[in-house]
């Protein structure tokens, strides 16, 4: 960086670097070989080179080249006052950087008397503590300081807290050692930036201190804001010499400056720190001024960063008082009083009134109940269970899987591990960004979706290669869907719509029906309700391709569970309750995930299926009547493992498709697709695509049949194993390449193989995980679908993935080629 | 045939064939091509090609060629009486098979006055009734007889029984038009073989009856046994043809001649009927005497059918009152008292009484009582479910998923699905061979293991390539083994040892300890009790490999369920309930078969594993400080998905190893392998390979992963989906070769190509499944393994595979070339 910004013109003190390679070797006990000259007599000044200052070195710079036996030379330059602090500062930084104590007492003076005494003590006090006497020579500070850095930074506790910060693990320090541009006259250090680190908009921030000011001058902090010592012809000369090099760098850079009375030099710089808001406006704002590319601008924001431009935030100054963490589940904060059950957080909605739900784990009886609430917390499950997929489907913060907390359902009360216990009513703030769960109520930053972002997304929509569609259960998803410009719906659950009310009942005794007229009654009372889902999400997506996945959970999970629930229904249907309890256990499964579910209900009770069709294609007729672009409805078959399966439900939809037409005398096309979520539907895809519309990868169940993992009881060790990198990642987050990657590449080589016209896609949780979409890109897939919102995120990432694939010579066109 | 049967130089009345094409043309209304001529004015018969008849064309020959209405010719050849006769037979013949009716009155008489008034009567009769005359010629008899019998071939009842008795889709049928040797004097037509069909022994069977007995004369049948009619001479020429006919084809054949005097012709011969334990006997017999190759023997014989000798089987004199069906889920038959509850099977058991154990389904805790029951009935469950794989394993005869019955735990009754009820202590008898429950006490047939079955065996064992291991949890099991001569144990479970009476209190007390001294203490009690399972073990299989699994149940499985025992167990570990109650609802799982199990155990709670690696070491240690054959124990780690998973526990063991060796003074061999039972697992068997001794792939759970199919849950379904022919098989039957088939081709091309050295098996259910074995011979695996009662079944399957792979070319030591 030094070079570079001599190179720019501008006024860069000389300086060397020490390499990662003599760093290191000072480690091991090796010696430090002959130094380049510099100014003879200047005093120098050591520090950690840019990249490695965030991961644990020893911060700030440290003098040195100094003789503080023999400071005359030095007094000639700057005078004696300021030549001697800098006697005293090497003394001390010295010592503390290599020994860990510091010589200098606190009551060091400033009149050049008393500074001659607190050196030559500091030097005394040296030579008692350590045995020898100080360095006199720059070669031997600065193989002491350089052989103290390197020694804290191979330690293993800066390891563990640098990887831990995301660095790699062989990362090596190195080292620059610059003159500082001293002379006669007040001396100011200080940094300086043209940008706000909060919200990315232009203004002046910085801080500078004099040298001589012992108490701050030593290492300029960001956080304070002070430019008083800094003229404001400097402050010119700052801002020419920020924009010089931000045009280099195609950033917006903090300068790290010296001033010598008017005179200015450049010491280093680094790139602003900004949040993710300001990112993205940093980069658009330098992408709109030409400095750096639009594809530039793309490439550089961190798709996983936008969730803090989707969700409100804690607001910085609320003072976070921990009472658990658990799994980041779905992102953003809320916070509101503690329920425990489903119907208080629906009932305390009817008064307007903020609620977080706190459940063991939820079901599909708590979906209403979550609806309702601000915010999400379980203590059991993982990030794919049903909260938190329910949760990121519908952008509710959520936090799972926190372990540590108990609840008492009879005492209305939630315990922390030391045994600090909340109660319902009680106020709790979730981030479910961090995981973390936080006694009382924070304030919130208000999300914000429009300005850059609104421009960056555009761009990132006109490079990318992947259409992103939206997984919406309800005319609200779908809308949120739109909203957020999503390409079409690529999943949508029909199960979620027989929960609401006015239908489980129906649903329930359909389910019950021992004779084939009586659950044929029960279908034609549910076909009017489920055609008016149908029509409003079709209406909504019109012209977008709406995928609908016919039923998929196994029945049992409709059924009532608890005791009271179970007397309750029997009453209603008058029927005993030992034999709705019989009724019940002979539904009950031992492993739902792997039983009587998807295509195999179809297969076993088709008329279900055929009232779903029947409700899609009545729906489809009665929005086409209405003038505006026509609906594009896509049927889905859910845990298909052959293809017979998928010819005998395809017959019957077929079947009621021409039925309907020839009732309403109207024509509609449509397509018939496949859910891939089974190993063998993917070794088997080519068979199941020959005569399939499309093939949509369901990776959340295709992850758990390929690990023989449950996301619902993954939670309990999911932790521990990423920890112990027995999983590199948690599979059910970020797309098992090795695995579940090698049975999606197989299934779109054999379905395109057979079936060159097939429509790949995926629809899992990965489809809103940005290096999964980056796979799905390199797969050829034709689209990914996520909950709505993190579609803004896949848009972002799916302009990456198009990009970095452009780039590594790969065209979306040729896959396989 | 009747062109061999000449060639061999036996006296066979000449004749031609229709074939397929000429049948199936006069079916579709086509004409009869022009006959060839045989000796004018004989009467002929005719019948089905041999290799229909079993599969439901009409039986038996029909006189024809005779002109009815011109008897004289025939009165001159065979004199008045018998003419007329055949005449008769003729007229009814015909009448019966092409129209349904029989003008032949009951009264026909016997002397020739009569006849010929019966013949006018008949004839006249015919006319009638059809509104033409009867024909007159050999062309149009021929003609209309064979269009009839096509026509009924092609109806859809015959078509559709015949396909249900293994008939092809496609298979035609062929007619036989033969010469009846008829002159002057008796004639007497017959069947006759040489070998016993119920048991293979020899010795003289058949029938024979004048052609003018008229009651029985017209088909001799199989089952009675009457040969009075031959004479010594006469049977001493059938014995010789039988004896020539089967050197010529290599079995045991059954006769069919007509006598003229001491004038033998030889019309027909067909392999004798025969059932599984004479079909061995035969087969040894002919291959004893050379008429066939040992080869030949071995390929001969059905290896299923192997467990007609290896079980008991219902008496066949017993009437079948047929109660209830389900999945026959471990052969044999077995009668006893029903019983409802595991403890009174074995209560009953210590009082000597026989019952059958009849639950909804079973759990580890009703393995005891299995053990003491003479058989068991589940009313849910498949073929892999619970029950049957340890009803197979122990070699009980077993019915599960007889979902048309029903419990009441109540009551203590089961009630057919028409309302009928047995109660708890009234006899019932199950066919674990056909699936039936049946009403009352059967007696039972012995098995039968040695004599030509074992002679049988040994051939096969010399020409087989794959090992064949057992699936033994127990001592009991490895005894079995070794006597069934298996190669070593594929698969010890060791999770069985926990559940008897003073372990399974320990093993519940350390899965609920909450500190790891607790733990160690009580893992520590465990480690004798389990050390002494693999002494006997390794004892008994001293010299061959025994591959032990550790631990794989969730922890929850050990744990009670119902109120009573868990209030037994609260008290005894003096503990709340419901703080147990608590502890339990926290260990248990949503989809167990996808939860905490496993290695992931192992990597979470290691004591266990290290626990049981120290019980095997010192076990190893104290079998082999006695004289004799090394024990050679084989450590297998259960759902493997990541190499890391293995690469930490395998340090563990080693480290165990190390350890016990320093301790005793005595170092030992011992391999460590995975159980390649996810489909990750297969994917990645390179990774998995390279630091393995050996990778078994336990295809009962890498089914149900690859399909997202429960074997708990899928008896409600499969029968359905087999029928619908939506699975051609039952995949946990029979190994899908299409899907979990690619897996194991694909991970053992993966093992062997990063470690040549590795072994290769497989150990689910499948092992037993001949046309899975003819898959691992193909797939080059090293061994099967699977219950011990099928290890005959598996021998002789191998040495089929072995015998086909060598004649289809292949050889097992270059699988991929």
């Amino acid at each position: 960086m030094l070079a570079r910004l001599q190179a720019l013109g501008l006024p860069v003190p000389d300086g060397f670097a020490l390499s990662f390679e003599t760093v290191n070797n000072l480690a091991q006990g090796g010696s430090l070989p002959p130094l380049p000259e510099l100014h003879a007599g200047k005093p120098l000044i050591v520090r950690n080179s840019p990249g490695q200052r965030s991961w644990g070195g020893s911060p700030g710079g440290k003098f040195l080249g100094v003789n503080p036996f023999e400071p005359d030379a030095l007094i000639d330059l700057m005078g004696e006052a300021p030549a001697l602090e800098v006697c005293l500062r090497l003394v001390s930084g010295y010592s503390k950087e290599v020994f860990g104590f510091d010589p200098v007492g606190p009551d060091a003076g400033a009149d050049p008397a008393t500074l001659r005494d607190d050196v030559a003590a500091a030097l005394a006090e040296f030579e008692t503590s350590i045995g020898q006497s100080f360095p006199p020579d720059l070669h031997s500070q600065i193989e002491g300081l350089a052989r103290a850095k390197a020694t804290m930074w191979y330690s293993v506790s800066t390891r563990v807290l640098r990887e831990a910060k995301g660095a790699p693990a062989d990362a090596g320090l190195g080292l620059i050692v610059q003159e500082m541009p001293l002379g006669q006259g007040e001396t100011v250090t200080g940094e300086v930036q043209f940008v706000d680190s909060g919200d990315g908009r232009p203004g002046v921030f910085g801080v500078a201190r004099p040298l001589m000011d012992r108490k701050t001058g030593r290492e300029p902090d960001q956080s304070g804001n002070d430019l008083e010592n800094v003229s404001a012809e400097a402050l010119e000369q700052l801002r020419h010499a920020a924009d010089v090099i931000g045009r280099d760098t195609g950033d917006a850079m903090r300068v790290s400056f010296v001033l010598n009375g008017d005179d200015v030099s450049i010491v280093d710089a680094v790139p602003v720190r900004r949040n993710a808001r300001a990112d993205v406006r940093i980069s658009v704002d330098l992408a709109r001024a030409g400095r750096i590319s639009r594809e530039h601008a793309i490439l550089r924001i961190d798709p996983l960063s936008l969730g803090e431009h989707l969700h409100q935030q804690i607001a910085p100054d609320f003072q976070r008082d921990l009472f658990g963490t658990g799994f980041a589940a779905s992102p953003g904060a809320a916070t509101g009083r503690i329920v425990f059950r489903a119907e208080d957080a629906q009932s305390a909605a009817a008064r307007d009134e903020a609620t977080i739900l706190v459940r063991s784990e939820t079901g599909p009886e708590d979906i209403r109940g979550m609806h309702s609430a601000q915010g999400v917390l379980t203590i059991h499950g993982g990030n794919s269970s049903h909260a938190a997929v329910i949760a990121r489907g519908i952008g509710l913060p959520c936090v799972v899987g926190a372990s540590g907390l108990r609840i008492s359902f009879e005492d209305r009360t939630l315990t922390a591990p030391g045994g600090r216990v909340l109660r319902e009513g009680d106020w709790i703030t979730i981030d479910g960004t961090s995981g973390e769960v936080l006694v009382g109520s924070a304030n919130m930053i208000p999300p914000e979706i429009g300005g850059p972002l609104h421009d960056l997304l555009n761009w990132a929509d006109e490079v990318r290669a992947l259409e992103v569609r939206a997984n919406a259960d309800t005319p609200a998803d779908a809308r949120t869907a739109r909203e957020f410009r999503a390409d079409g719906i690529g999943l949508c659950r029909t199960e979620h719509m027989f929960f609401e009310d006015d239908r489980i009942g129906v649903m329930r005794r359909m389910i019950l029906a021992e004779d084939d007229n009586r659950r044929q009654d029960l279908l034609d009372r549910l076909l009017p309700m489920q055609r008016e889902d149908f029509v409003q999400m079709l209406e909504i997506m019109r012209g977008l391709p709406v995928t609908i996945r016919l039923l998929d959970p196994p029945l049992h999970e409709f059924m009532p569970t608890g005791p009271d629930d179970v007397a309750e229904f029997a009453a209603a249907v008058n029927m005993p309750v030992e034999r709705l309890k019989a009724r019940l256990r002979e539904l009950s499964e031992v492993n739902p995930m792997l039983g009587m579910r998807g295509v195999r209900l179809g297969v076993v009770m088709p008329s279900i299926y055929e009232m779903q069709a029947r409700a899609i294609f009545e729906a489809l007729i009665e929005v086409n009547r209405t003038p505006g672009k026509r609906a594009v409805p896509e049927i889905m078959l859910p845990l298909v493992t052959a293809n017979r399966e998928a010819e005998l439900i395809r017959a019957r939809i077929d079947a009621v498709a021409q039925a309907v037409q020839r009732e309403s005398g109207m024509s509609f096309e449509y397509g018939v697709g496949i859910m891939v979520e089974t190993p063998r539907a993917a070794l088997r895809a080519g068979d199941l695509a020959e005569t399939s519309t499309f093939l949509s990868f369901g990776t959340n169940d295709l992850t758990q049949m390929t690990y023989g993992l449950s996301r619902d009881d993954a939670g309990r060790f999911m932790r521990e194993y990423v920890s112990l990198g027995v999983f590199r990642e948690d599979p059910f987050r970020t797309l098992d390449i090795e695995g579940v990657g090698e049975l999606l590449l197989t299934a779109a080589r054999r379905g395109r193989e057979r079936n060159p016209a097939i429509v790949l896609g995926l629809c899992g949780e990965h489809g809103g995980d940005p290096s999964s979409i980056r796979f799905c890109q390199v797969a050829g897939f034709d689209y990914v679908s996520c909950s709505p919102y993190r579609v803004p995120v896949a848009r972002l990432a799916a302009a990456q993935a198009a990009l970095l694939s452009r780039d590594a010579g790969r065209s979306h066109e040729s896959p396989d080629a």
